[in-house]
């Protein structure tokens, strides 16, 4: 190995994200043949004992308790940021400055001036960037985008995608503070809108197109929490709940729902696409599993084909075992990584970029104003 | 058999429900204990060959080509209204002033004007009535009823309804007459809202009440079709597809939406229903299921429970076979017959009544306007 | 109707099957153009009480309490023999004697010496014949037939079937007697062997061909049960459970199991078909799926078709209702009636005849002959 | 991670294997609190080239082309071996005797004699042992493990299990050599059932106790084969497919079944168990659901439940992600090393122990006996 060139890692932020992101950074040389190396050089949090106890862990070089040090630091090539959403802006753009490339967790920003600002920022900095939306990159949902490149399911009429949990049901949890800053409206911005219908939009932007406009509706089910902060029973300024109808540019008709209040779905991610020649069906929970209708099958034996997506021809899967055998969720962050490699190897951004995810941003915060203004938005171009 | 009460029924209209209506009828009373017997009347149809093929087949004692004369005849206790939609007010306004008892087709109107005057004439005729929105009785949907009756599923969050078909996909199917009223604006009144989602409406309000404001779009796909009844290509006045948003009475945020342009489903009706404790799912293409999910489970065992609703304990089921055997489709016509002539020994309506189909068509004009005006519209209180 | 030819039936027996049958007799005019119409004409029972309940019920002209005195009548054209197993050779010879159409439930016989009597008895006198094997025609199991006929799945390597129930698991449940007299060996002649496991080799042999060897296990898993008739604990005289392998005479391996003590599975019967270039699945309680692998698909669509035998190409489906809209067992009951009726408009028999269920009966013989002596046995050629 | 104890592993063979087991080692600090840490020592295979290769790919810090060596490295703490089965008990003996810890992948031996000798030497040495039975370690199989010990089944009735692949259907396919050992029956010793059956038999010795008699059928479809290390063609000497049917110790039935001809399964490993009291169903297709039938289930809502085995408090499940979202094949190599390691850490084997898989491979001979000989064999008591 010891001809791969070597970029070095300086992780901000280490929590669920930034085990995804360090197990990553890991096994990609493993599995997947490529000219960059990655390497756990540093990893940042406020907490000496804790981010001392990670490193330890996952075998980073060293640690830092502000994340100023990590992007002034020399040795440092690669800056990802794993904070809550509140903070991305200022890391970023400070990474940017210091000519650093980076990866940024997901929402991008807190909203779309925050966003336009980041995306100015590595623009001009011409640094490589991308962003986790990491289920662009499970095997069946790449498979997902291919078949539609290929003009398999010919005009688009029907978009629908849902992510539905249920760990937030309970008036007993309480909001902020570590693990539980995706509840605390100062920290995250929104709730399930950039937590999880962020995803079903970079999906569908990357499936679909440009959406034009958006009618949503959201709704706190649980108007007060304990704040893990102040210690102090407080308003929980997060959705609980967001749904959206809205029209895309090619002229099809979407629907998107997403909620943390669904009894008996963990991390229901589904999407479904109906075309006038074949539809797509896809699901996390069985995410190995594409299901594709093809009108042109013969009559007799017309159905719902259900792809088991483990062969070699499939999406990054001759990377892995042998047909039948499936990988799981954090594979997905292999693969960004992955990707991402080759891509720095080649002089480019990795998809979605901050550009890409600048377009989401806007779709998220117009389904937030039409929910809050109660009527349809228009999504402002970027 | 000698002892049962007669019940002469004159149907009305010989299409596709007018097979559903008359085979329930034949049959109600070989697996349904009821003071009550239907007796095929008459069968009335403007086309004179059609209609008495129709008979002829199902063993109708008489036929008529105009329908008031069905309404006139002294041997005719119950009109059974299967027209096309802007038929459906005359008759069952004259067949009220007639003194018969009226099982009439959904929707129920062309619109809440309509509805609320064909209310009024079955009220201040006291008519038993009803409207075949048959899904209700699917026994898999009964036993839906019946667990949320009985409170398992707690504070409902969340209610999501699906009617996707894909027969209209094609440019070459024309629109009107015999087979095809249902893509001719004049005939239907509206595409989908009022043949599917009036469906999918009608079980929402019975299993999680009142709908108070909804926030709709549609879609025509297909602008032009060649009139079977004109010989013309002219444009199609029916929504193609409709989707919308709504809020509950109950404080749940609703989700619904309906096609013809869902390649791959045929007739995919699905809802689910997630409340604090538990959440159900049901689908018409595997109508026998229903899914429960069920929070207070063991949590090594805590899974959706694939439930095979064909015990004798289960809703209607004793009636027919054994457990483990299915019936279908048909069997909906069957219960609610069975039902009806239960209730009209009882003297009463059975639902859904006019007036609870009222309701219906209330939710569909909002719908409808919601989606013409761009914005959120409240429902018609009824 | 009057034009039709009428079918004069005499009914003997009044138990479950004689439900199923009545209510296609009375059925199948309704949904098939035939030449021949069935007429209830008599049911014959022991209990004078029961009978005539059974016969008002389901419009029998008349009831008998000696099966004699059907067979005797000269108003009877067709007798249908639901009685327990061990009388279906002495009501069936006699009936071929006296010349009438016959339709006997399954299994054919008690054995293959009494199956063989039977077949020789309906050869000689020349009458038309079928054994109710319904599940031949459920549409998705008739269309794995048509599929294979067209040779879509190639050379065949493997088939196996499961027929899995659980309602005798509890040890309080008695044998013998109306509606348990299938737990009784005096009356079935064995258990699960010719109750559950007679349907799946039926099917076999029809989509897969000749069996030539068998081995066998069969199991009492409760050894004593009260008896009905005689009010004792006795000893239980059928199996429980029998599974076999076997070779068919196409190449092929087979692997069969049924009990009664498969907790969780009502009437779960299931077959899976592996060929050179395509494989079929398929399950009765979703009835109206075939499962379908076709080798040949594209590689990044393969997988299995899940085909909702609905649309009006399907076996049976265009006499029924639209696509999407499932039908149940009964009906594969109409259909072979359907059948029947045509052909013996076209004077023959229908398949499965009696001579077709001798085979049947010749493995179900072998089988357990096999788990008796704990053996390899050939399955004695008829 | 310096206070960790090293354990040094030689790895024999390069293959599918020695990547699932050098993932394992690589992986189990990151995600298991261990007192062992696994090094990667040594990798061992006859071509220079190709096993340089994977040392560099992997990070092993040297090579090795003869086994003997790696045994008599006294750097080298235990001895990994993942070479064909005909290999095994040389290289196994050789290590016990001197004195390394051992893992071996399965099937233990070429037969029960080979495996005796290779018990008897790890049980004289001391050395502590296990066999990669890898599938007793997904976390919903462990989980089906944990609800049996708990007693939630009841007395036990039937087992099945299934292990179906298609991936030699061609007869182009040549045997031998790298890659097709498994189709050479002079390295793999049988065909489908020391390499698919011997995992269900493992998995159901765990779950249900002991086999005692078994009557069985093998089949060799393709006849011939190009052979690799001749270039001939040559006949083929494994079983593509076999099926048994057994009795188990505690009364209830097993069927099992495994083949390389099921068109449309890659590595479909399914089993089911009936008891008096609940069912299990699991498929390695979608390997984080369990299915359970409770018959203590109100009746209403009485059904399979589908278990996602993805919370925390599910075997494996805390050391990895959050509920709802799965891990893969892999991981079961991992939870077996983090097992092994802190057995080895207690002083003890790791089930399955050589002794564990020396039952396993008493059940393949006693059914490669049977089919040999078309008659029961006992299975010999290990």
């Amino acid at each position: 190995m010891a001809q791969k060139k070597p970029l070095n890692i300086g992780l901000i932020g280490y929590g669920f994200m930034g085990r995804t992101h360090s197990n990553a950074y890991k096994r990609v040389n493993d599995f997947f043949d490529l000219e960059y190396r990655p390497v756990l050089k540093a990893v940042c949090g406020r907490d000496p004992a804790g981010v001392q106890a990670f490193a330890d862990n996952w075998g980073y070089e060293s640690v830092e308790t502000d994340w100023r040090k990590v992007i002034e630091r020399k040795d440092i090539d690669a800056v990802d940021i794993c904070t809550p959403n509140n903070t991305h802006a200022e890391i970023a753009i400070a990474a940017a400055k210091a000519g650093k490339t980076i990866l940024c967790e997901k929402p991008l920003a807190m909203d779309l001036v925050q966003g336009q600002a980041m995306v100015d920022a590595v623009e001009k900095a011409g640094v490589a960037n991308t962003v986790w939306y990491n289920y662009r990159r499970v095997p069946a949902v790449s498979l997902a985008k291919k078949l539609i490149d290929e003009g398999r399911l010919g005009r688009i009429f029907h978009y629908r995608a849902e992510f539905l949990q249920d760990w937030t049901i309970s008036s007993d949890l309480p909001q902020g503070g570590a693990g539980l800053w995706r509840l605390d409206a100062a920290a995250a911005g929104s709730g399930v809108t950039g937590d999880l219908l962020a995803h079903c939009i970079d999906t569908a932007l990357w499936l679909n197109g440009t959406i034009n406009t958006v009618s949503a509706m959201t709704e706190t089910f649980i108007k007060e929490r304990k704040h893990n902060l102040t210690g102090k029973v407080e308003p929980v300024g997060i959705d609980d709940a967001c749904a959206f109808l809205c029209r895309f540019d090619n002229g099809s008709l979407g629907l998107f729902e997403s909620t943390r209040y669904a009894r008996g779905h963990k991390a229901l991610y589904t999407f479904e696409i109906n075309g006038e020649k074949a539809s797509i069906k896809w699901d996390l929970h069985d995410l190995h599993r594409l299901e594709f209708f093809d009108h042109a099958d013969d009559s007799l034996i017309r159905g719902w084909h259900s792809v088991h997506v483990t062969d070699g021809d499939m999406p990054y899967m001759k990377n892995w075992w042998v047909p039948g055998l499936q990988i799981g969720y954090e594979h997905t962050f292999v693969h960004q990584v992955a990707d991402f490699l080759a891509d720095l190897a080649a002089g480019r951004s990795t998809a979605p970029t901050f550009r890409d995810a600048l377009v989401t941003q806007a779709v998220c915060d117009a389904v937030l104003d039409s929910a809050e203004h109660k009527k349809w938005e228009t999504v402002v171009p970027v």
